[in-house]
Order: structure tokens, then C-alpha cells, then sequence
């Protein structure tokens, strides 16, 4: 079992991902899980609402997403993304079908509310009616019941919260639960990077392989969005994922790289290899 | 078998609407196909690209869908509105799944391409570039796979053409298209009408019943709207649904009220009766 997720970035090569995808697909089931950020960007700056990045006191970036926000994220993640992939994948003949996690409650976790921040001053401040959270159950079922039917399940936030409404979540932390909870080999998380760098302006400083207790010092390294994919990585592999490669989605054979090791490979057993 | 549609107008009680079919849904299984026109008429005009409403040669009028009106009518019916409907089906405990035509091909037919329209003098105009499209098959086994599990689906437009992209279809032909994939008894039209009006300034003259040799004259009584729906029921009777009832969406239980009968009914078989 292989999950894939597919960053917002507009330099993912989607046709190469797609491609990629239904080749793979033949040999065994795949989850794909996918972003819209620069999309969101795009329509809420038309609609008037533009994007406001905040940043946590942990140094955690993200998004602050009011009730209008959340409205066009649906829109566009739930809507307009995520039926332009299952499109995509229809035409390379494969049976996508998509869901947000709110589709049976597929993705479930609990709102922030309020998000405590840190502009660059270091001054603290508190914004209210985040609707921001993160996942703590995926409904395995559901997926299972899709992929044992024939069907490659494509799924995007927003989550379901316990008060019953769309939330925001990070789509490469899903991912990795997700993953966790169907017991995947391997997490790929494609992205507009070759992977973690360590001078995120040289990509040919690619960390290649992270071991298990190596970790920490990777989250170190990593810088703004980067951050959030450690994080997922390393959620993965406590969940049981046997290895997590962020790898880059603006390539030719995307998914087949990355599945070959090229990326920055986290693995949760052993010794890392260079390449398998 | 229930399916029910619910129209895109503004005074739909969508409250009333779940909670009406949370509650017969403990009793059996129930497909709901939604609209969202006036929410895509709002939506397109505060991006700057307003509807565009034709009526065609036969006189069925028609939102004229373009490259960029397809793409903001994605993101409201398989967005904003379908993630709403599944958002309000789970708080009243429904386990709901959305699902738009492209999802595993769930709706497919083929784009018309041009459309012949007529303006209101007479004159005939060729449109290139539609978008539009009439559902020919449906994916019933994914429907049933879902049912089977204990979902209920909630569908939406658009569909997918024999091009393999997302197209406008008329969802209450789509929702009897369901209807007779499934073999359903009732398909329920829930809109801002009661009903089939002889004068559709005047609540009070409701066409309670059609018979099945009636339709042709439902059909020349419907205006505007209407005539879709007087289509679409036409196409449900002869696709083996019983009945097929045009009900007002903006009372208390309006599902159960169409169910008892309260709408204007078109029967498959015998003589209709006022009452059931």
C-alpha cells in the first residue's frame, strides 16, 4: 500500500504525477492525497479575502483561517483541485474517485479555536475563530471499502471537526495518518523541492537519508513549509509506516523516483540505505 | 429506494431537509442529488464573469458554461455546496458521502459542444464552447457499494463527458437518471415551488397529479424551470421509477410531505390518486 501526497505548489508536473500514478496503480493500491495552497492564494485574492500567514510561537507557519476563508478553501480544495486530479486520473483510466475529509467523516480532529502567534518582533498574539485543526482518526473503512472495490481514493482537506463543520488541516500531517491507519509501506510526499536541503537555496544539498533518531536534528535543519513535512514524516514512522520520502513532484516519473529512493528518505527500521 | 433532489434556490430550508432525511433514512436507503445555482450566480459574478443564461431552440432555457464558468461551477457544486449538504447530513448523524459526477465516472454522457439558442426575437444564434451536457449512464455499482456500507450519498454536477472532463448537466434529469439506475420507487424534486402551478403566480393552482398520458400537457402548463423538471419526471416514469413527486423544499419535513403526496405527482401506473 503506497500513499501519495501531492503538494499545492502550482510547479507540480500533474500530467507526470497522473502518468506515474496509473502505471503504479496496476501493481498495487494506491491513496492519493493532495494540496491547493497557491490556488487558494490565487482565489481568495480575487474574492477579496487574500491569504494571511501566521506564525505559530513554536515557529510553525501556517494559514489563519477565518469563516470566509474556510468557505473558498472548500471551494477550491474540496471543488475545483480535487475534481481537476480525479479528472486527470480518469483519463489515464484509472477509477479515482474523491473525497474530503469530511466525506464520511474520513478525516475527524478536533479545532484550535484560537491560535497563538509570534510576529517577527517576538511579540505574542492571540487570533480567535481559527478554523484550523488537526486529524486524530481516519475512517480506514471507507477507504478500504473503495480501494477492495476497484476504486483510488483521492482525498484533500478540509477535515471534519467534533463540532460537526469543515476544518483546516495540514494535508501532508493527513497524509501521514492517513497512511498510518491503512498500514502503508510507504508515504511519498511530492512537493516543488528535490527534498529536505540543507541550504534550502542549493538543491543539490539534499539530505539524502534521515534514520529514526535523526529526526530531531532534520526539524533543525528544515525551514517554513519543510518543517510541517519532518513533522509528518516523523508522524508516520511512530505509526507504524516503514518509510517516508519527500521527494520532488516537479520531475518526469515522479511517484517511481521517489519509490526508488530518490528524495530524502526517512526510514523507521534499521540502517538507511543510500538507495534501494 | 428514495432519491431525493434538492434545487440550488435560495429558500430551500436545508435544515428542514436534513433533519427530515436523517429521520427517514433510519427506515431506507435514500441517494440525494443537490443544486447550487444561485450560489454559482453569486460566486461568478464576484470573480467577474457573470451567468449567461440562453434559451434554447425548443425553448429550455440554459447557463451557457464556458471554460471559466466550468471551473467556478465546480467549485461551488462539488465545493462550497456539496461539502454544506455532507457538513449538515453528519451533524444529524447521517454518515454522507459526497460524490460529483466525475468521481468514478458516477455520471457520464457526452458535451453538446455548440448551442443552438434563440434569442427572444426570434432570431437564432450559434454558442461554441459549451460545457453542457445530458447524463447517458450511471455508475450505480459505486452507489451501491456505498449504500451497501451505510452511506448515503449526496451528488452533485458535473458530470463527466466521453472527453474525459467535468461537464454541466441538468441536475434533475441527473437525479432521474439515478433514480432509474437504482431502480428507485420515488424520486422526490424539492425546489422554491410547490409544485406544477397553472398559474405560476398563483401558490393555490398546484396541479396535484399527472398521469402518465398527462406529461405532454404538464409539459406545455411548466414554465422556464419547470420544464426541466416536467423533463426529467417524464424520464424517470418511462426508466421504470413509480413516482415522481415536484415538492416545495421551503416547509417543515418537506420530504415526508412529498412522500405523503403533497407536490404535484406523476405516476408510472394506474390512475393516480389525490391522496396516499
Amino acid at each position: 500500500m503506497l500513499v501519495v501526497k501531492v503538494g499545492g505548489g502550482v510547479a507540480i508536473d500533474w500530467e507526470a504525477v497522473c502518468t506515474d500514478l496509473a502505471l503504479r496503480w496496476k501493481r498495487e493500491p494506491i491513496v492519493v492525497v493532495h494540496g491547493a495552497s497557491k490556488e487558494l492564494d490565487r482565489v481568495s485574492s480575487l474574492l477579496g479575502h487574500p491569504p494571511v500567514t501566521v506564525k505559530s510561537a513554536s515557529g510553525i507557519q501556517s494559514r489563519y483561517t477565518d469563516d470566509a476563508t474556510m468557505e473558498i478553501f472548500t471551494m477550491v480544495y474540496a471543488g475545483s483541485a480535487n475534481v481537476a486530479v480525479v479528472e486527470r486520473l480518469q483519463r489515464c483510466g484509472v477509477a479515482a474517485v474523491g473525497l474530503s475529509g469530511v466525506d464520511g467523516g474520513l478525516l475527524r480532529g478536533s479545532e484550535k479555536g484560537t491560535l497563538r502567534t509570534r510576529a517577527d518582533d517576538g511579540r505574542e498574539r492571540v487570533l480567535r475563530g481559527d478554523r484550523t485543526g488537526r486529524v486524530t482518526t481516519v475512517n480506514a473503512g471507507l477507504l478500504r471499502l473503495l480501494l477492495e472495490a476497484g476504486y483510488l481514493p483521492v482525498i484533500c482537506p478540509p477535515a471534519l471537526s467534533e463540532r460537526g463543520r469543515a476544518m483546516n488541516v495540514d494535508g501532508d500531517r493527513a497524509a501521514a495518518r492517513v497512511a498510518c491507519a491503512l498500514g502503508a509501506d510507504t508515504l511519498v510526499l511530492l512537493s516543488d523541492v528535490p527534498g529536505l536541503l540543507l541550504d534550502p537555496d542549493d538543491p543539490t544539498s539534499l539530505v539524502a537519508d534521515v534514520r529514526r533518531h535523526e529526526v530531531g536534528r532534520a526539524m533543525e535543519i528544515a525551514r517554513g513549509r519543510m518543517r510541517l513535512k519532518v513533522l509528518a514524516a516523523k508522524e508516520a514512522l511512530l505509526g507504524g509506516v516503514g518509510r517516508v520520502v519527500l521527494a520532488d513532484g516537479r520531475v518526469s516519473s515522479p511517484v517511481a523516483r521517489a519509490c526508488q529512493g530518490q528524495g530524502t528518505v526517512f526510514r523507521r527500521r534499521g540502517v538507511a540505505r543510500a538507495r534501494e
